[in-house]
């Protein structure tokens, strides 16, 4: 499980062949969403980046692990809240516990992340932070350090950096991002300005955005420095950079607790997207291709991510019989393994059976999930969210 | 539960404006089948007599009940196995302990129908006895009742009488019987001969037999004098009568134990449609229309009993959540109520969770469960037959 552990005592002084624009690189891992697209497997307290989906590692493992040929555990650090906080270090103990950022409660991403930019600033005036999330999919890990590598490389120069994954098809599911003028190679690969951030797409707006070329999916990655993002905060987010600055000040003194839980429930939740990225000048995008990025955000998206059998089924459970289905995921509860699921002639159906609750969704609805979920609160059915 | 309780001190000197004809009309009920058709929910040890699918009374129960208008509670029989008696005793505790004929081990129907025929010989030779399933729906009780009524003053006259259901559409899970020549009415309902017995048939024949008008289906209930059948077993079945015989003889004795354990095993299982009535000479059938009649023989049957709500869905189970889904069934396993199913734009599926199982199989797939119960076996899973 553990294959890289025989590198670690090499991080510790610098990861071979490391480039020297890395020295000073640590990512910034955004773990403490509780999103409900996986529901009823995901749960209000058990999020995405713990579900071990797609191997026997949680999404959270897979991405902390992931950059361990990158960086030394020293340089990864977690967002995430108290509440998760406990579970996910069991998840990667490699990390120092002082590695876990934690928010009392969730205030969107700009709160996170500049609760990270703040605890960065004490370590490293000098640090670039690479923005990740802890429940997306990337088959290409070679291919995503090199993207990281010439990102920090160009985050070094100024700009406030994005990943931009090359769109496959009309997602409506994602933003977008129009590149505009090209500033040039950074390790190998161009990088562009970014003209327009754009929010999710209806189907006609998707296609002609993939048709036109000069649009990426927004993957949610973000390279920047401390002192550009702590200065963007300070220009266009003025009340949570007075927060942070507060906050900063007692990091590390008794009163932190104190200090961080009367400041963070007066934050105006907000989006680094909103708060930041659209209305900032010199931002710039790497496109990255052939990431086999994913972020994992319904049900279907694992026919993506995993090797479907010759029916195109996708049998997530020890004991299933089928006959005839087609293109179906099935996947039953860990903790009921016993359980007999018997499928018969059954296309593009999404079955997900937790003990508790048991979905049974059209593939062509999965995003629909959250309708559900809505709908399950009117009723007051909390105890299955 | 036990609607028509206060008429039983009536039944005991004879029901109310019971005709002549019915005074020694006997039910046997035979109820020793372990179908599999509904599978996951019947069982091995819970044969589709004992579910409760359509109200809260077991099919059974309703089988017994349904006749308590027409006949006393002594006069109502039940064939089954030492098995399943126990069980079957607690749905229908109006009928005497003595009105159970067990069979050892079943060899069919032709034996289980000698052995109540058997049995009734010893107690009124002049019965006539109306052969009826103990897994069968029938919406229209009073009708059946003057069916039946009908049936038992022709099978005095002689012939071996069979009721046909006048078929609806071209079913093909049906085995049928070609009608001749008018035998004149009953009791107001009009008889024919008997032309032909037909197996099931493929779509095409079945499409043929339902334009013919002279075909009906073979409902499976028979009705005949204990005197006629018994000869019909020493013509066409001697083994079987030889047995008979012996068994008939040691009633009531110490040793009847004995004589049909050992005399059982030995019976070559055979159907009584094929080791009587195809063979038989003077067979007579009503053909019965606006029964609402069915045999509960397949899941997707039961969108014919029970009343679908708006989008076409059974729903069968306290805690379902549903959004757009049509057509389908969704049968909860009544021991985890609390379980929640939701189900999200899904069409013409049976959905049937027993717990153990979970069985997701599209409608027009619902015979082939068969095909499952058979695979199962071969890979050892007999634990969930």
């Amino acid at each position: 499980m553990w294959a890289v552990w025989p590198m670690w005592p090499l991080a510790n002084w610098g990861l071979p062949m490391a480039k020297p624009s890395m020295q000073h690189a640590y990512a910034v891992i955004m773990a403490g969403g509780g999103g409900t697209r996986l529901w009823p497997l995901s749960r209000q307290s058990r999020p995405k980046q713990m579900l071990t989906l797609i191997e026997e590692r949680s999404l959270f493992q897979i991405a902390v692990q992931r950059l361990q040929a990158l960086l030394p555990p020293e340089r990864i650090l977690v967002v995430t809240s108290q509440q998760q906080a406990d579970e996910l270090k069991t998840h990667a103990p490699e990390l120092p516990a002082e590695n876990y950022i934690l928010e009392p409660q969730p205030r969107g991403t700009a709160a996170a992340i500049g609760l990270a930019a703040a605890a960065l600033g004490q370590r490293d005036p000098q640090a670039v932070m690479i923005v990740l999330t802890a429940d997306h999919y990337i088959g290409n890990e070679s291919g995503f350090h090199r993207y990281l590598e010439a990102a920090v490389e160009l985050a070094q120069a100024g700009p406030l950096v994005t990943l931009g994954i090359e769109p496959t098809f009309a997602a409506t599911q994602y933003g977008y991002i129009q590149m505009g003028a090209s500033l040039g190679e950074f390790s190998g690969y161009v990088a562009h300005q970014v003209k327009r951030f754009k929010e999710k797409p209806n189907v006609e707006e998707a296609e002609a955005m993939l048709a036109s070329g000069d649009h990426v999916w927004n993957s949610g990655m973000f390279i920047w420095t401390i002192e550009r993002i702590l200065q963007e905060f300070a220009e266009q987010m003025p009340d949570l950079h007075t927060t942070l600055q507060k906050v900063s000040a007692a990091w590390g003194t008794p009163q932190f607790d104190e200090v961080i839980a009367h400041e963070w429930p007066r934050i105006a939740a907000q989006t680094i997207d909103y708060g930041v990225m659209e209305h900032a000048t010199n931002v710039a995008v790497i496109p990255a291709k052939e990431l086999a990025w994913n972020d994992v955000g319904s049900w279907t998206s694992l026919f993506d991510v995993l090797p479907a059998d010759a029916n195109g089924n996708l049998a997530l459970h020890p004991y299933h019989h089928d006959l005839d289905s087609h293109n179906s995921l099935i996947h039953g509860a860990s903790n009921t393994p016993e359980r007999l699921i018997v499928t018969v002639g059954v296309k593009d159906l999404v079955v997900v059976d937790t003990g508790d609750v048991l979905l049974i969704c059209s593939r062509e609805r999965a995003q629909d999930v959250r309708q559900v979920i809505e709908a399950l609160k009117e009723k007051g059915l909390q105890r299955y969210l």
